[in-house]
């Protein structure tokens, strides 16, 4: 394996050199890339999807689910989507260079300035348009980008690069700057992540197995959530139509997601009249719960252990009735994910000690879940969700994907 | 070594459990608890100076350099000031709970605060003030801290834990905020650093070797700085006499430390008239240059590749004559540690374009790279220096102790 490590190493050098031309950018010039990329993309289009369509065809004869075949699948719909994505991160405003924060300490001058991470290596599974949207915000944090897709989307997403560098030369930059792993091997992803020196951070996407191998393996920081357990507790003070209504919307809106809700907690004072609310309004939902709540509900499933952890990303809901909401912290504490958990309730008091309590990187309070998100946040496109706590939580705009360096401006200023 | 990882993951749970109830402690009770720290420090005096005795003669028996033991002993003056130090940092502002960010996307507010990142690992060498500034600092911003000390000083880390801990108990603090890993095998390290779930973050300090092995086996963040090579460039357009003494002060004011300059890049246009003035200034600083220097100060030995990687900690300088700032900045690019880089010169553009282009922690202009420290800058009491992109550059305050989670405040708003 020798020369799979060699290729490897070959690529991240080869986006180290080009990251530093990307630090001095202007944000004109990637614009026009950004724009010249949604140009090439919609010329290459029928080269797109013939590559596509070798894919799928591919991963049908492999006998890859339905669901999986859809979500690979690029129609004209997903490439219009793709370029309109295009178009929306070219029109963000540039975080490189914006001054964070200026200290006057001494004497001289100090300024926090916003700078490109450097080299990101980016992992994901098998949606195509990762590829498109992962280039161009790394493209437009000033970064250099080495994208590492499923192996059953390999035929597009070479062909997406091929476009991608079109529209880079169109603009006059630097090819390099996108660089994408053909080598389909799974130790391809280990050599890329001890890249240490010239991959600055990994973003890894997808199933939570793909994830701890990743962190596992990795010498360089890492960027990641493992799943999303989200959870609603009703407080005894909660307004039960708009909990009812939250609650419905959080689980049903889009289950598949890692916002959507996985475990409702109810005060006992409330869950007599609300449990019943809940079945009434998500009919095709299916319901799981501790005894308590199987007394209020007979007929529904005894939640087990292994529930509480459980992310379903489908129509089922694990429910409990707690007595306080200390009982519903602390459960949250023992199952929870850190992702996105929230509280209903009308009492000030009781609100505060919640969002004082629960360590997850988003609180809500008299929300839906759903809202947990990056595009929801305004934070211009989403290149994913961090439960990490060291440099980003929750959803991670492009913001996200700079860090800063101090400018120290003196005039012969020395330490005594 | 089954016991051994029991106990590291002993330790790491109980650090977990008291962490919960430090995220909700109020400035008060923190200051009140650092204060107190101070005291029993001060009571425990006769102890604490008998403890590191008994450290020293081992270390002496043992055959420890003197430099290694004038670093592990503690006289009054060295215990009065870990008590000025615990004074300061009761003083500074408690950074959690602060609103960095309030956005109203569309109507629901989302409010960005400041948190605790729960439990901090600090691995550190010899000296015995850090086992106090590392509880002190990790308490205040709300942190629970499991300490490893090197072994040299298990002694005296163990007498000022105790102390600490009365503190702790004297201010009605959970005494297991504060975790000393007494196990002095080295292994104990790499349990420590992959304690996933339990352990945040891991801050090394120390020899570049010890590092360099955290990096390699941890599984949780870590942040740190290898080493530091600093660099200045001497433009053609600088004040000489003002280059003189910048140079001068960041070499030689405290040679042995992370910030002192080991590296100096003279523009050919001026190297004739200020190479001398550097020899003159310095008379008693080893100079070492490429084939130019060597030419305007004959007799000063000839660098060799390995020298301009080399961070000294001595009064060793290297030297080399550029072409120009950018040849400055390749060089800087190259050799680099991404630590303290300046430059010394007059003309805006140039300035601009060497802080455009070099991409280090943090860029000094027209002053000293002693200056590049988290006191110097104001940000209370210094954890460490990291030269890592993500989550915090350069000095490490009490602000980049912490980590910040999104507060979602609707009044039953879903997700269309």
């Amino acid at each position: 394996m020798a020369d799979l490590k060699e290729y490897v190493s070959g690529v991240a050098r080869a986006a180290k050199k080009a990251s530093v031309s990307l630090r001095a950018l202007s944000a004109e010039r990637k614009n026009r890339a950004i724009l010249a990329m949604a140009s090439s993309i919609d010329q290459g289009r029928k080269d797109i999807r013939e590559a596509n369509a070798r894919d799928v065809t591919r991963g049908r004869e492999a006998g890859l689910s339905e669901a999986f075949l859809d979500r690979l699948t690029l129609t004209d719909k997903r490439i219009e989507d793709m370029m309109a994505s295009l178009r929306e991160i070219a029109s963000f405003e540039d975080p490189v260079g914006e001054v964070i924060g200026v200290r006057r300490p001494s004497g001289f001058v100090l300024e926090k300035v916003r700078t490109p991470i450097g080299v990101i290596a980016m992992i994901y599974e098998s949606r195509p348009n990762v590829t498109v949207d992962a280039a161009a915000l790394c493209l437009k944090s000033g970064n250099a980008v080495i994208l590492r897709g499923g192996s059953e989307a390999v035929e597009s997403s070479a062909s997406l690069v091929h476009a991608i560098r079109q529209g880079l030369a169109a603009a006059g930059v630097d090819g390099q700057a996108v660089q994408y792993i053909e080598r389909t091997e799974h130790e391809a992803i280990d050599h890329l992540v001890t890249q240490s020196g010239l991959v600055d951070l990994v973003i890894p996407r997808g199933g939570e197995s793909l994830i701890r191998r990743v962190v596992q393996q990795a010498t360089i920081p890492v960027l990641k959530h493992y799943k999303g357990v989200c959870h609603l507790y009703v407080d005894d003070s909660a307004d039960l139509d708009m909990a009812a209504e939250v609650v419905t919307n959080s689980k049903v809106q889009r289950p598949g997601t890692c916002n959507a809700l996985e475990k409702l907690l109810v005060h006992k004072a409330v869950a007599e009249k609300f449990l019943p609310m809940v079945r009434e309004k998500m009919p095709n939902v299916e319901l799981r719960g501790d005894e308590k709540a199987r007394a209020i509900l007979p007929g529904i499933a005894a939640a087990k252990e292994d529930d509480w952890y459980a992310e379903y990303l489908d129509l089922i809901l694990t429910v409990k009735v707690v007595a306080d909401l200390e009982e519903a912290a602390a459960h949250i504490e023992k199952y929870g994910s850190s992702h996105t958990d929230g509280i209903l309730s009308r009492d000030a008091a009781s609100i505060e000690r919640f969002v004082g309590m629960v360590d997850s990187a988003v609180v809500t309070v008299n929300a839906s879940t759903r809202l947990s998100d990056g595009g929801v946040f305004g934070l211009g496109a989403e290149i994913g969700i961090s439960t990490d706590k060291l440099h980003a939580r929750g959803p991670m705009g492009l913001k996200e994907l700079t860090t800063y360096k101090w400018i120290l401006r003196g005039n012969g200023d020395l330490r005594k």
